[in-house]
């Protein structure tokens, strides 16, 4: 297994095998991969000749009071991970390299943005649409993976690269979950013992969402307070958002047609945990 | 000669010759070629196996108030033009095929944006560098040319290159002039014919900067006035900037340190001009 730390050196190692007729699957992460991350390795290793897994904590995502200098780093731990799974090469390049003196190229997706995690988070989205359009220009995969976890992101990136043109194929994979529902996420080091123990109300109050929806619920405010109501249940939770959007827009939605995608964010403690769940249905139950 | 006009017909085009080892150059227009188009299709012509012109009117880069509707197309003379001079492909794509419904990703470059062009016309440039982009991952041209009439706009091509990583390789191409100077544009097709006549004082007084410089002017207020000088002689001309300005920021210089670009731009009745001389020197006279 390959460790690439430089942009040239990437472009070489692509543009080498692309030569070659060889197809490249890419995985971009911010390392400290879990499970989640392996199961995107395992389709990219499925579908793909070859697999490069990128392993880059993007400063440029974070806001100044943010957890960007204790995201957790671990890269002997990820490299492991990633040699047990047939990963052909890492690509962990240094922030220099990617963004060098004089760097102040942005990339902006402002509808899909908008919302949720814009709100929440702002330029967060800047941050990833302009590391992503480098990452795929750089590595020019054939198909990219991208966890359902991080919906809004996945959906950003799915425009970004229609939008532009830009290679890599993104594909959405299901969220991975513990056995008790909660997504899988990087930041679920930072719960404590308790935290831990309530964070799975937030897929509950999601899947309430959907059992709603699946029992007939069309109207996106009663489906909206089955799940506040789950999440009323849990003490440690703070909802910051519940809702039910459009998949492609991440527009609200009134009234419920063919597909909806419930988004969900929770603080538990100081910790902040993203979930999602998609669904489609017939217009009429 | 090949007509595409739809984005994914260029990208087969692109993917199909690559796949045989042919290299790609990409000569990005608005149309209404000239001999300074013509000179850069020569150049790319000289370098790569295959030229690709594109033609495309982008809206996103005019104001409100701008021409777009007016501007110059020409799409048979074009053809003509390109035929003869043995490109291969011209991609002419519509509006819909470059910006589709929902279509919202936006690329700034906000150090080289923000003067001079910048400042006279808001958001040119982010329509500038979001086509650019979208034109660039789908041509995927080994090599790009762009005129240094538009100095700006080729510097800041630059920048986003390197910044996103995007392929193509721009190269910068040497204004041609008239034979008493004036650089040529599109809208030159514009100008009555006593305006005809005043407008060459964009690059006389261009010209009287860089001779201050070549008798060792290193001041660059000084310099500057020596063009002012040349401009106040024309009274059709109304001088919007002529500056002096590090060649890869485009920041104004104070004092001169061995290189330097004079950027120029008038109105000539309604008709605005654009115009500029890079230098290079000793610090020391």
């Amino acid at each position: 297994m390959k460790i690439i730390r430089t942009t040239p050196a990437m472009a070489d190692w692509s543009r080498r095998l692309h030569r070659e007729g060889v197809t490249i699957g890419f995985v971009p992460t911010m390392g400290a991969l879990h499970e989640g991350h392996r199961a995107l390795i395992r389709a990219a290793r499925l579908a793909c000749d070859a697999v490069v897994v990128s392993i880059f904590v993007n400063p440029t995502q974070f806001g100044p009071t943010e957890d960007l200098s204790n995201y957790p780093r671990q890269l002997r731990l990820d490299q492991a991970l990633c040699r047990k799974e047939g990963v052909d090469a890492i690509f962990a390049p240094t922030v220099k390299t990617m963004y060098p003196v004089g760097a102040q190229t942005v990339v902006t997706v402002p509808g899909i943005a908008r919302r949720w995690e814009g709100e929440a988070r702002p330029h967060h989205f800047q941050g990833v649409a302009t590391v992503v359009t480098k990452l795929l220009s750089l590595v020019q995969p054939d198909k990219t993976w991208f966890g359902q976890k991080d919906y809004q992101q996945a959906a950003l990136v799915q425009q970004l690269v229609k939008d532009l043109n830009l290679p890599g194929h993104p594909i959405i994979h299901p969220t991975v979950r513990e056995a008790d529902g909660l997504a899988l996420s990087s930041r679920n080091v930072y719960l404590s013992s308790s935290e831990r123990q309530a964070a799975p109300v937030l897929s509950r109050a999601l899947q309430a969402g959907i059992a709603a929806i699946r029992a007939g619920e069309r109207n996106a405010a009663r489906i909206q307070r089955h799940m506040l109501r789950v999440a009323a249940t849990e003490p440690l939770a703070t909802v910051e958002y519940l809702a039910v959007c459009d998949p492609v827009t991440l527009e609200p939605l009134s009234q419920l047609n063919r597909q909806a995608v419930l988004l969900g964010a929770m603080r538990i403690g100081r910790v902040r945990l993203l979930d999602n769940m998609l669904t489609s249905f017939r217009r009429k139950p």
